[in-house]
């Protein structure tokens, strides 16, 4: 960490910043320029998280000098971490595409979905039970009863399941049914259902905040690992910016940057980044040229019926296209679907 | 709702639409522009949320005509509503300062800010117990004993108390603390907390979302509202934008916006919206000039050493100085502190 | 200039570091930290814009200590500047509004709206000549007829006169009409624009960029003073956000930031900040609140006729209203209209 | 374009706004439904930009149907555009990669780079003669000089010259050296500029505005297109965030955007996109994976001494290293470098 003194700075302001850095249990390295002084903080700066340096008189600016994050970081773990489920992989050498539903509507929608699915050569299966919307006057989701028709159908197509979470008290039942516990964006803060997925068995898939910058990802990431759960998947699925004609702004520059700073693997959501169903095939593409270790895509047999993000959503027949075109991208970049 | 065919749509696609809308219980009204045929839909559009008319063939855009939000409209409720406490008033003449310490750090640091604030003129507490903050390597709260520390505190002076919630396991315990239970701007979209919410008997403070529209921030009151608590009171913390000398970028027109479009009351939270000390008086003063029903400012009897936010909190002597200012503003705009 | 080594930068790195910046003739200071080595360049580091220490092998961040302004800076000006224009003073106890339509349609809409603008007290008229907008299909601005339009309202009505350049070409035609010279917020960063504008003889009106920070916009500034034109006016207008409800989101807190970091005058324009005539008036309270030198406010004799901002424009009455309100909140503040 | 009335309009409102829409050579379509009125306008809407139909009693907003843009839409144009530059063709099946560095500083720093460029495969070289940068203290470019050393590596080796202008006034003398003429990220709506260029016999390489919208950027070649030059090349350049790690956030979703909505070609920057020249090869890869027409990459013999973007800049030999990974990708998906 280094701070940065104001240019009418006093020796006294200088000396009670190195003061309060020696009472922190730090050491101060001071360093006069021709305008300004600053000070340079030994030690592990993650431990001043909150603290206020800034407060003090004479202080222009705190500069942070390391990551926050430690668990999450790449320097902790030179070699990407591979997430294995039985036989599948998420982060090795294979890609692996999520596809299904936004929500669970119905046994029958789920199982010709999962059958599609299926068929096309994805191995998980995505679908939400809890689905409560930015309209309170939306479909909510079927709950424990969309639970079952997952697990149903992870039984009768040999998939692997991945659904949300949203509230704590809820943790447990979800994590009977599911693989892999999905962290919405809305929730990619929220720090008590974070502690709560820190002491479960099962992978977390975290997605990105509408808004939170990729430190503040790897640090919800960070809460996750350091309450004891080590297999945590991002996912970049858009980010919110000023343009209109899309639901969001797709970031593949998260791929290779996450790649770069971490060593957890990373998924692309292509279906909410873009919120329209025609620039999903050519964007999961594009992710999986960028590196990306695997794709979510939303799958429904008859999208203007759907309950929930119909516009998003691949028909089956589309679906087996994309498969195809990834296909050979993935091998254009040495991996396979 | 009006549906925007797209140039090339067919007269089977345009009757496809219809049918569609006809079985949805609506009722369609088609306009032949020249380049475009536009489809309105006749009837409460509100229970179309999450239908998707745009995986229909030929259909370019999907236009909501009407706000989503009911309860929270002012098309409901002409005149703005008022929140009563015992003696103390939200959304009428009176500005209501709520004030004190981003943290409940100790006895004596919370007993010694509220005297201060009392002092100074404010009737309203406010001090976090549950404080999960962006690094898990921060300090997190006092939680149950921060929230005793509250209690006592405005027994002492007499002071009604805000603190927030982020749990929805701990509504029941906060409820029995608070006057007010905040809902903090990572949270606007905690659904299953803000259901909870719904059911208590104790007035919100919803912070916006850091990049919320109004209209989601609405949505969001209208959850809590739908729910059954009819007193919420908006709270504008500052948006993300790209802007990085300052931790928020403070959106006062949000102010006279949710003014014309919702009858419940807004306070503004200068601290958190620039995340400087320095600026939150000239700010606060805007607040009230753009009509703000209140404040929530952080206040600390010593800020270089708070655990939580000191860069953003006002000294005591500061905060008094503020009081004075916003004072003649508000005579300024026929109101009162 | 502080620059961050990698975790794993060897000592050969260092010293290659070292070496370059005593090359480009600073001096170099280590600090050796637990986890990392940091440089600090000690020198006046805006002679480094544009060098990329970034590129040279195992240097992970460089980070920016001083301001990169220097005119513009309040560090070489402790007092405020006042631009003085005949009488008319800005920067100084009086706040100015400057006021007209968006731009000139006629002579008979100009002379009526002068004279209502003149009768509520403004002593700055606004019109645009050059009106080229977002559509090449969109009334493009009456150009040299609107100028000479404007001076003849300019010696009609006793009022200054600012409008917009666009074009490096015709600012000595602009110069000979203009009291004032706007440059606009698409041209914020038009740098041989404002070269060109660093030469005239005349106060520039320097509208923040529709995404610009800060900084940026104190730049394009320095770019002005540094070619030695000492007159800049700065002129916050909204900036963009996610927010789709309002044209732009109006950032008030650039008003004490600019304040705190800068000599120059600010005015703010709640017009084009929110698009809509409604927020107009609680707007333009807050920024005199705020601690604005002036307004800049569309007004329009029939704004549902306007050829441009039709939607933001203020009518005369609802401009005279405007004005009393402002009153009242300028002397909240110690100032007066 | 519909206009939705206000839940309390007057019948006399609606009347009044027919009237206008009558007018104006309109024809108007009410549809009345439980809450609203609204009123569809029959006609090409383009001429009602800038009319403020928002401004009339009664009147709460005013949905466009159409794209703004006509000549710049693929309903004008089914085929995509290809445009031909000798035997260089850009929007076909083979992918152009412009290369070069940011600034042309020196004949042997050019003409070296040319010769790596063109030794890669690269058909067409870029540098900039006009630099003046975000700092007036920052290096500006050698201008004509500069101009000279590019046509000299044009001469050299037989590849095209893009090179960027800034202001009207030097636009025939760019013209005169440069194969296609480049329209910087902060001039997009530099609409005098624009309207030169739409004059000029060469094609325009129109960047994206740094908080541009894809209608926004489109309506900017629509000022090209309509001054009379049709060979406008659109190149996505990043887009500004709440991001901080890189320098800009490549949108890459553009991609398909574009293509869908346009017949003009695309390319990427991902130099710029991404700020650092580690992440220039994956995004390289993925922009093609999208459907990128070509990209514009930033090359230097020694980006540790460039004098401008050498944080961005590949080294020959990652330059090379990167040609040889998009070959690959592009024959995925069916095209060529």
């Amino acid at each position: 960490m280094v701070i940065v003194m104001a240019h009418n700075a006093t020796e006294a302001d200088i000396k009670a910043v190195v003061k309060r850095i020696e009472t922190l249990g730090f050491r101060a390295h001071l360093s006069r320029g021709e305008e300004r002084t600053i000070i340079g903080i030994i030690g592990d700066e993650r431990r001043l998280a909150g603290v206020a340096l800034e407060a003090l008189p004479g202080v222009e600016a705190v500069l942070p000098i390391l990551q926050p994050f430690k668990l999450a970081s790449r320097i902790m773990r030179e070699e990407g971490t591979v997430i294995r489920i039985g036989d599948v992989t998420i982060g090795g050498d294979t890609i692996q595409v999520m596809a299904g539903p936004c929500a669970v509507e119905s046994r029958e929608q789920l199982l010709r979905t999962a059958e599609e699915v299926r068929k096309a050569g994805a191995r998980i299966l995505r679908g939400g039970a809890y689905k409560p919307r930015t309209s309170p006057y939306a479909f909510q989701g079927l709950e424990e009863k969309g639970l079952e028709i997952l697990a149903e159908a992870r039984e009768m197509f040999g998939l692997l399941v991945v659904t949300e979470v949203m509230d704590p008290r809820t943790v447990p039942l979800v994590a009977q049914y599911a693989d892999i516990i999905q962290v919405g964006a809305r929730n990619m803060q929220n720090f008590f259902l974070l502690r709560e997925l820190g002491k479960v068995d099962r992978p977390i898939l975290l997605k990105r905040g509408l808004s939170a910058t990729i430190e503040e990802w790897l640090m919800a990431a960070e809460y996750i690992l350091s309450h004891g759960n080590p297999n945590v998947i991002l996912c970049e699925r858009g980010i919110r910016s000023f343009e209109t004609y899309t639901r969001n702004t797709l970031d593949l520059s998260a791929v290779p940057i996450v790649k770069h700073l971490s060593h957890l693997p990373i998924v692309v959501d292509p279906s909410h980044g873009l919120g329209k169903w025609r620039f999903v095939t050519p964007m999961a593409r594009a992710a999986i040229a960028a590196g990306a270790d695997g794709l979510l895509v939303e799958v429904h047999p008859s999208p203007a019926e759907a309950l929930c993000d119909g516009a998003q959503s691949l028909t089956p027949e589309n679906f087996h296209k994309m498969i195809q075109e990834i296909e050979k991208v993935a091998a254009a970049v040495g991996r396979r679907i």
